[in-house]
């Protein structure tokens, strides 16, 4: 059994040092967020939508992150067309599909960049991960209505079939590549109280992936640190307002020897 | 005279065990702080603004925020569409006509979806209700230089004549529906150095109205729960940056027997 | 030599006694950020970006800010607009080339508005200036490769060529028209662990111009109080989620006296 916690405190240190440039075509509602969550944590975020100019954005990167939140048929070209540039030039990229089993529109604009692109990691709540499988799954919105485990099969089975990871979030973490599966734990309830954690916890996922060549484990690094920085911020509010501002300090603090020491991933 | 402290704690205690679903479309600002104001306080929010997507949204969602605030022309149909869905689907629908008077564009994007679909309660400042009313009004940006008093006449005539509840928020709040008229008194200067309190206090509204078929007695217990969370932030900061999250933080803190000893509602 | 620390401290006793309206054309990831700036240091932000209204919006602001950091052709098209409404109404306008010198896309956008439109200021990393001169730059994305100490001589002969105001931020900030050179120290490097810190100086300049004609002093004016706004938060949190917080309590707790006093700007 590899040593988790050295790979995740050594995929940290090598970000600290190096400050990976990680692109986002995002949603408008985490844009703020998700740069201060790259940033606090060590790394450079771009947001960059425009045709124009994703070619030349997703090559200069070290990781992509598409995540469709917030749609519009301009959007979702400059999304595919990112999405196939980060294939043709082997780019770790991580797809959110957020809302995917609430609208058709979403739905179909996930499994169509999944079906072009192939994400080197898919990460998001039960009941998005549930739809991309082939039995599919409803959603009432955007906040999941399942329970990790719930997703556990269809995850399995969606990382099997297209030879992605996928990282299913919640309560607990669960990262398969269909063979090997790994369960993080960590992160607090507080994070349901504010919008975008669930966003936070791809692009970290990106920034881990610019570092570290084997997908699993950099997913399951990056989850074991951001919900260390749950966990913590947590000790220190208890109302989501401030805990929020405290997860991004935890980012900024948690250093590699301290995550090495505290990630919690184990195998399944 | 209703209880109104007791209707505005019943419906937070209704949000806080049913979590409604609140669906924005709403300018590129606020999108962040509003739904952490509506996660802070116990809903779930939505954002999303494609024609494709819109009419499933709605259709999903308990109540639904039109914000004019940052504009463009695809932007507009798809209010339009969610206006019209709202009026078939007989769904709770909240407009908040930011720049109303400040600029043609925001004036007759604002008439046409209240002529087209009779949002359920306009919340403006009162230099925007005021451009609403056949008198019309100007202001000089998207901040008020009307006083609430000025604006109340105005909001009396615009509620009766279109069936509506309207607010006005500034310094204390009239809330009408042509008929009955109410005061709500709380807040706090420093909401006026932070963006997007408005738009805030609309999302607030629009959750209430998710809870409580009352219109108007659901607008003036939103309005004194978010004036409440003002009013305790204050006592705690004296500074907008920390102010505001303290206000994200009472926003989850005050349960529904605080809010019923402390809304302070009445008629006039 | 003038007295900076007097004119510092005045234009912002004006600031705050008049509010000026300062309207935004900016990148999505800032808007929410760069209102709460301006809001917070006693200035009235509009955002708005529709052609249809850009410019009945840039004749009621007292200033405006193009920031191009998130593009698509629309949006470049209103700046183009709004920069054009600026010259022909002589309004002071202050360009934040963001990623200039990263993507084809951005330096002819940038290269663009300064030719038709000649901004009253060019505010940018050394990176983004020197990919304006003619000499040329790259960058590798956002965030500056270079030392302000590099973009010095481009920043002076830019400003030459086009007679406009020319600021170099970084770990020092060079402020020239060309002729004149200042420097102004302050500010701290948390603001490099926070997303749209240069956005955030660029704002308070376009504040700072809306009630000081000089260009050249309003410019350092601007700088050195944001820097002090930075200084006293650093003092006061040492990461950057809480840092950020109290930059903002600071933009609106820093009296024009204590500005004047504290204003570090000297002429090189």
């Amino acid at each position: 059994m590899p040593e988790y916690g050295k790979i995740a405190g050594d995929t940290l240190r090598r970000i600290r040092e190096s400050k990976p440039v990680v692109h986002n075509i995002t949603n408008y509602v985490v844009m703020n967020s998700t740069a201060n969550v790259l940033l606090s944590m060590g790394a450079s975020p771009i947001m960059a939508h425009a045709p124009e100019e994703v070619e030349e954005i997703v090559r200069l990167a070290n990781a992509v992150v598409i995540n469709i939140g917030t749609l519009s048929k301009a959007w979702i070209e400059s999304m595919n067309l990112a999405g196939r540039t980060c294939k043709a030039a082997n780019k770790p990229f991580v797809l959110d599909p957020v809302g995917a089993g609430a609208t058709m529109l979403r739905t179909r604009t996930a499994l169509d960049l999944i079906a072009d692109a192939t994400p080197t990691v898919i990460r998001g709540n039960a009941s998005e991960i549930l739809s991309l499988s082939p039995q599919g799954g409803t959603t009432r919105g955007v906040d999941s209505i399942h329970s990790v485990e719930d997703a556990v099969d269809a995850a399995r089975e969606v990382a099997r079939s297209l030879g992605t990871v996928v990282a299913v979030t919640g309560e607990r973490d669960v990262v398969t590549d269909g063979q090997r599966s790994l369960i993080v734990t960590g992160g607090h309830r507080l994070l349901g109280y504010v919008t975008g954690t669930g966003c936070a916890a791809t692009v970290v996922v990106a920034a881990f992936l610019a570092r570290e060549a084997d997908a699993l484990n950099a997913t399951a690094s990056a989850l074991a640190f951001f919900g260390l920085s749950g966990e913590k911020a947590a000790a220190q509010a208890k109302e989501p307002g401030t805990f929020w501002i405290k997860v991004l300090d935890e980012l900024y603090t948690i250093t590699p020897e301290e995550l090495e020491a505290k990630a919690r991933i184990s195998e399944i």
